[in-house]
């Protein structure tokens, strides 16, 4: 079965909203195990929607269009349907009675306007919409059921839930899928492929990569019961391939999966002392409800005397080794952890850019260190220069990728095939 | 001239992310004055992608094609491209050149797979990737030019800035145009449209409202000379109009004007104190290059023993008023202010949930405030419940807005129709 989704109006085309709608729907849809096979964007404008009516109804079966159904001059969608279809718009008898009746126990009169949505196409299937005035409706075009449903997210997802789904699963029975994702940090895309390609992909599993910094994440999606049994034991396959460089198989991001080792430790507590990331460290992990159970506090040293008074860095560190160094990242994490007596601290400096950066360290160089009570890891990486926010989301990820590998009892300190190490030591603390 | 996109993509098709590039590259156009007609997205098939490429090239002038680019095996564009064309594909060798000096200057070997990147269909004409692996690449397929360009959304903006737009003004010498942002702040969509509805559009100028939590944004798009020669004074209208609401015509972001206002007095220095929105604020501002010239901390003191130990809060203003508070929030401002004697300081405290609320404080309940080196203004507002990372996001918008306004010389306490207010006063430091 070939289902496509049709979204109508200038503002999604003309990106000045962003078409949410689509996206839920082909979410939901994989859910239900159907691949959307194409979805097409077009204006308010009555001939591109004629022609895309009549145009897709020749290849799909089924054609979700969504909005074009409201009272106002750019609503065009039940017209064009009738105009594609070669016939007329007809009255809706008891969609009218339920409006006036809607609008009367508001104590409201209707508009002239929502008149225009009691008119259908003639022959055209009625599909009730219990949160609003605009009524959907579905209508065979050629080859396809083209079902219309109002562009209000409220709206549209009510009917897609109770009424699409159900028209669709009539000719539509349907194969279980089922979707597992690697989150991945460190490595290139590429690198994670060459490696995975060395293993044969069982039948019914389709796999797929989405680079996000500062991860690529690795999609095993399952189609079938044959593609679904052998599943686990691909992705276990993958797990042992990959080793290290999987840091997740249940999170979005680094930070989550951090939150959650950090949270299944009542009593665990953290500190943060951040110069380039500026903040960004502590605000992805605040981004989590809970996180006051292990934050304790973030210091933000964006200048030296920050770095003296704020953390108690020693002033004859800054200026033998340079506020970004590994000897200044101890030190910062050290001062952040002893502050407020946390188990941990984690700290960051580095030459975010474009400006500041020297032969020695070029913009991109940033130190990286953890520490908890006893002992402290520190590695000074060089990274991309091509955008300070890159430089400032990899430091972040760096950091938690450190403490994410302490908290659960391995090295903190590893080589990342995709970052270039300069230096990366572990340091007792003098007692 | 017929301007179409295509975006590719099983993880567009599927919803799994939210076409942002498909809504700035609209956004992009109508800047330029160029509505898209179209848009259609397909997964990553090669038989859809080769039909789509077929049918659109037979229809349109110019299409944007994005993703596909990369790598991996579900990267098909260039094959799919040449198939639709006709032609094979062939070796780049400049391309490969650059790639392999490219891996080599980071002291990494070029993986095999990436050797796929340098085939582009024959007769494509290069285009420059200055940020990543992947070269874009133009052909022309039926009547159309089809541009290929990545998925990376960094990627992909660069490359259509410097790449496409230049290709396309050449065959689109087009109609002058011309925009004009306002960037509001603490006024409804609706709200401003009922006022802007009460003055008369010029001929040649078109009006979009953009929501874009924490602002509205109104774009005056004039097309023509007509258009043009009116948009100043119409755009001075509105801003009369509004008055207060319009926070900048020059940025997209409070942040961003604050940044500029504060780098145009050299020597003016900030300080943060951060609780609910840990560390937001000030990674907004550390976006920005050239912050370090007035940003000299921040202090996220999630926890009441940072609030206390690291600025200065008196336990018994914790105590007696709590943590969410007016008076916390100005102990916090003095606290951060004091630290490094700065010449500003910034709090922010608030209950960003989804628990921690009461009766008296439910979830949304943020306290502000700004001072400098004699008094504090203060305001505590009760903002929508929706979601955590709306209420952070309104509360740093306001505190950069209180700023803005002192920076400006004008009251920085002022009401906003959309944000409920509690209480807001502004108070003398004892000397």
């Amino acid at each position: 079965m070939l289902l496509e989704m049709i979204s109508t109006g200038e503002e999604v085309l003309s990106g000045q909203i962003v078409d949410t709608n689509a996206a839920w729907f082909a979410d939901c849809m994989m859910g239900h195990g159907i691949e959307l096979s194409r979805r097409s964007t077009v204006g308010d404008r009555m001939d591109d929607l004629i022609s895309l009516f009549r145009e897709r109804s020749r290849f799909a079966d089924l054609i979700l269009v969504n909005g074009g159904l409201g009272p106002t001059s750019d609503d065009l969608c039940a017209e064009a349907a009738a105009k594609a279809a070669g016939v007329g718009l007809v009255e809706h008898k008891e969609w009218r009675t339920h409006l006036e009746a809607w609008f009367h126990r508001r104590g409201r009169s209707m508009a002239a306007s929502n008149l225009k949505q009691c008119l259908l196409p003639e022959g055209a299937v009625l599909v009730n919409n219990p949160a609003g005035s605009a009524p959907g409706f579905r209508l065979q075009i050629n080859r396809a059921w083209l079902f219309f449903t109002p562009g209000v997210p409220v709206e549209f997802k009510q009917m897609v839930s109770e009424q699409f789904v159900p028209f669709l699963q009539q000719f539509h029975p349907g194969e279980a899928t089922r979707l597992v994702k690697l989150l991945t940090f460190g490595h290139g895309e590429s690198m994670l492929a060459d490696q995975i390609d060395t293993i044969a992909v069982p039948a019914g599993i389709t796999l797929g990569y989405r680079p996000s910094p500062p991860h690529v994440e690795i999609k095993v999606f399952a189609r079938g019961d044959a593609g679904i049994a052998q599943q686990d034991a691909y992705v276990q396959q993958l797990q042992t391939l990959l080793g290290t460089a999987v840091v997740s198989t249940r999170c979005a991001s680094i930070a989550d999966e951090v939150h959650r080792l950090l949270l299944a430790r009542p009593g665990t507590s953290l500190a943060l002392a951040e110069s380039c990331s500026g903040g960004m460290l502590c605000s992805q992990l605040v981004d989590f409800p809970g996180s006051s159970a292990y934050l304790q506090h973030s210091v933000v040293s964006y200048s030296n005397a920050a770095k003296e008074l704020l953390l108690g860095v020693d002033a004859t560190v800054l200026n033998r080794y340079g506020a970004v160094s590994s000897e200044t990242a101890i030190a910062m994490a050290i001062g952040a952890r002893t502050r407020l007596d946390s188990d941990y601290a984690l700290a960051i400096t580095g030459i975010a850019g474009p400006d500041g950066g020297s032969d020695e360290k070029p913009v991109g160089t940033v130190a990286v260190a953890l520490c908890d009570r006893t002992q402290s890891w520190v590695q000074v990486v060089q990274l991309s220069q091509r955008s300070r926010i890159l430089v400032r989301t990899m430091g972040c990820a760096i950091a938690l990728d450190m403490l994410r590998r302490r908290l659960q009892d391995s090295e903190p300190l590893v080589p990342y095939p995709f970052i270039t190490a300069r230096r990366a030591y572990r340091e007792e603390h003098r007692s």
